[in-house]
């Protein structure tokens, strides 16, 4: 229900893990934004809510249009990020923060984290009876917010990770062993399912791809690694780093090296860390190695922060991220007084899609994971999954065989 | 002292981690070849010198041009490649499986132990008083071949290097800690100091940099990080997978997990595991927490198998690798008896290099270091090392701030 403009300033802010494309989302808003009557400083906020409680503000309503246009290609978050999870009173002093610089419009790129955030800011200013209109714009490379068909990020971690395991099949063909490659997603598995576009001859890794959405179980592992290992020679396994058991328990979370740091939400640090890969490596080899014979060669890559950051976004995922914030930018000026900005498919072949607006609480703090009509069992994905992957992440390379 | 041409059929074959780029010289020696009078089949060995004494061989001869150049393009090594450093007994398998196929000229594309396994045959056939002309065709992404400006395969992971510290330095600017991240080369450390590109304003990670070739101190290095993150709060550091202590024992040896694997070199697994970041990781966290105080956030990556196979070659990489290639063939049609081809650089501005031929032993299992004018002391790399290694990655993005 449109209401009418309010004049005031606009503050933006990114928040949680940066992705490659974060700051078209930003740029998208600025642009939006610029120009619009009612708004007066476009602020954004330096590392997210942090800003807003040590009033770490930047005028972004002066920056040239050239600079806006390089910030936008360049990844990671341009005004900084932050893990906090803001509590009731941290929310308090957000929203006193916003009041003292005569805030109206505020803009919070970010995952489902920052969608609560945006929800409770909003309640606080409407308790106040102070106008305040709050959009939550989405980003997570983990492609884990409902109401989405995919979120900003997403796309070009996937096509990240599809192009590395793409090198990695190669690798693993010149030189075969069995080769473990960790992926990014606490929870939901697209971002290790991606990986299986590099598949394209029958022979092709990934031969194997577990995600926190199915079972696993060590000895399972090991025994579907050695069917593929006595059958091609070779194994190219992708694994989440969300992995769970059968009573839901991260695997990771059984690796005394990694039970040392939790985050401010209570969870094991998961990223920036080789363990599981490591890990998991020793166990395939230890099952696998025949009683006095010799243990086959098996590696382990987790892959890292570039998931996140890599400097080839897909060009899906750069329009995309822009839309989102101009569209952010656009429901503000004509009136909207909060929402979740989502993107929803409007047809896949030729691929298009389309913004709209849902209630707040329709996405904050929930977690999406992958539907069941993407899992084929433990070990491997759908090919409805493969349709719906391949028009987010842009052309692939082609490669020759001999 | 150019001898007359012989007529035979030649091999061409690939050795050692592959490259983005080893394919190109694959390509450019068939090229080279082909059409050439004297030359009868053309045979790829599959996986080195594993084919040549398990007679596994492809016709290259009659690959169709568009495929040939579809396969240069391919990372990897396409005939398969190998880790076996072939002693005595090995060579003479190799010798007496060449000489039932009538070859009578051997291409070998590796490193310092295939230029090694090149001077053995080529001995064993002098001795025997069989005309075979062996080249070695330079590949390695560790740059430690003597002789060479540079190798095939460096640039391209070089490029790789600088530009995932590149997207690093933005990640952790947004959410600043410190980040460790590991980086291939067990010798040299041209490879690690290559991150240092991505260095451009003046807090910009990486803001330190070890090699095996400086001394590392565990003690210091907490200590050099220390500062950094004191000044800028927060810390890039790119750290090579073959640091050294004061002995010049591996800092990697002394961590348990590591001590498990030996390869056929003797050398203890270093890649495909995450264990040396984690253990420097764990490390700096301990030293850098003040007593009763909050840990800092340390992360670490490393890079993996991603640095030899990423596909995004260095154009400079790419042509240079295909001239190695042709270059050897041309050797072989002018009648050279043998040698190892290396990369000269003419000129750094405008870029431009030239291939020469050396002898065999000049090249064979020498290691080269990064020299001393490009080390400014444990932590830092030269000026005049940027200057040496910017011609070679090719064009790297340019960044927005705010």
């Amino acid at each position: 229900m449109p209401k009418p403009l309010i004049n005031g300033n606009a503050v933006v802010a990114q928040s949680g893990g940066p992705t490659a494309v974060i700051n078209q989302s930003l740029v998208g808003v600025v642009e939006g934004l610029r120009g619009a009557g009612s708004i007066g400083t476009i602020y954004g906020s330096r590392h997210g809510v942090r800003g807003m409680v040590s009033d770490q503000f930047v005028d972004l309503g002066c920056v040239a249009q050239s600079e806006l246009e390089l910030v936008a290609k360049t990844p990671s978050a341009a005004l900084g990020s932050t893990r906090d999870k803001p509590d009731a009173a941290y929310c308090e002093r957000i929203f006193a923060g916003l009041q003292k610089r005569g805030v109206r419009y505020f803009f919070y790129i970010g995952g489902n984290d920052s969608s609560d955030t945006c929800r409770i800011v909003n309640e606080l200013s409407e308790k106040a009876g102070y106008e305040l209109r709050c959009f939550h714009v989405p980003k997570t490379i983990d492609n884990d917010l409902v109401e989405n068909d995919h979120t900003p990020g997403f796309p070009s971690a996937a096509r990240f990770v599809a192009m590395a395991t793409m090198g990695d099949n190669l690798d693993n063909r010149a030189l075969p062993g069995i080769k473990i490659n960790v992926i990014m997603g606490r929870h939901a598995g697209f971002l290790t399912a991606a990986s299986v576009l590099a598949h394209d001859h029958d022979d092709d890794g990934p031969h194997l791809i577990y995600t926190p959405e199915m079972v696993f179980d060590p000895e399972d592992f090991s025994s579907d690694i050695d069917r593929v290992y006595k059958k091609f020679g070779r194994c190219v396994v992708s694994v989440s780093e969300g992995i769970q058991d059968h009573a839901g328990n991260a695997i990771a979370a059984t690796i005394t090296m990694l039970q040392r740091e939790r985050d401010a939400h209570g969870n094991i640090q998961l990223s920036g860390v080789g363990a599981l890969g490591d890990f998991l490596a020793e166990r395939v080899k230890t099952d696998l190695t025949p009683k006095g014979g010799k243990a086959p060669r098996v590696r382990a890559d987790t892959f890292g922060y570039m998931q996140r950051y890599w400097l080839d976004p897909s060009p899906v995922d750069s329009d995309e991220a822009r839309r989102v914030g101009a569209f952010a930018a656009q429901c503000a000026l004509r009136g909207e007084s909060d929402g979740s900005v989502v993107i929803r498919r409007v047809s896949s072949s030729p691929y298009r899609s389309e913004c709209a607006l849902v209630k707040l609480e329709q996405v904050a703090a929930k977690t999406r994971h992958m539907p069941a009509e993407f899992i084929e069992g433990p070990g491997r994905v759908t090919k409805a999954f493969v349709e719906y992957l391949r028009p987010l992440v842009g052309e692939l390379p082609k490669f020759g065989r001999l």
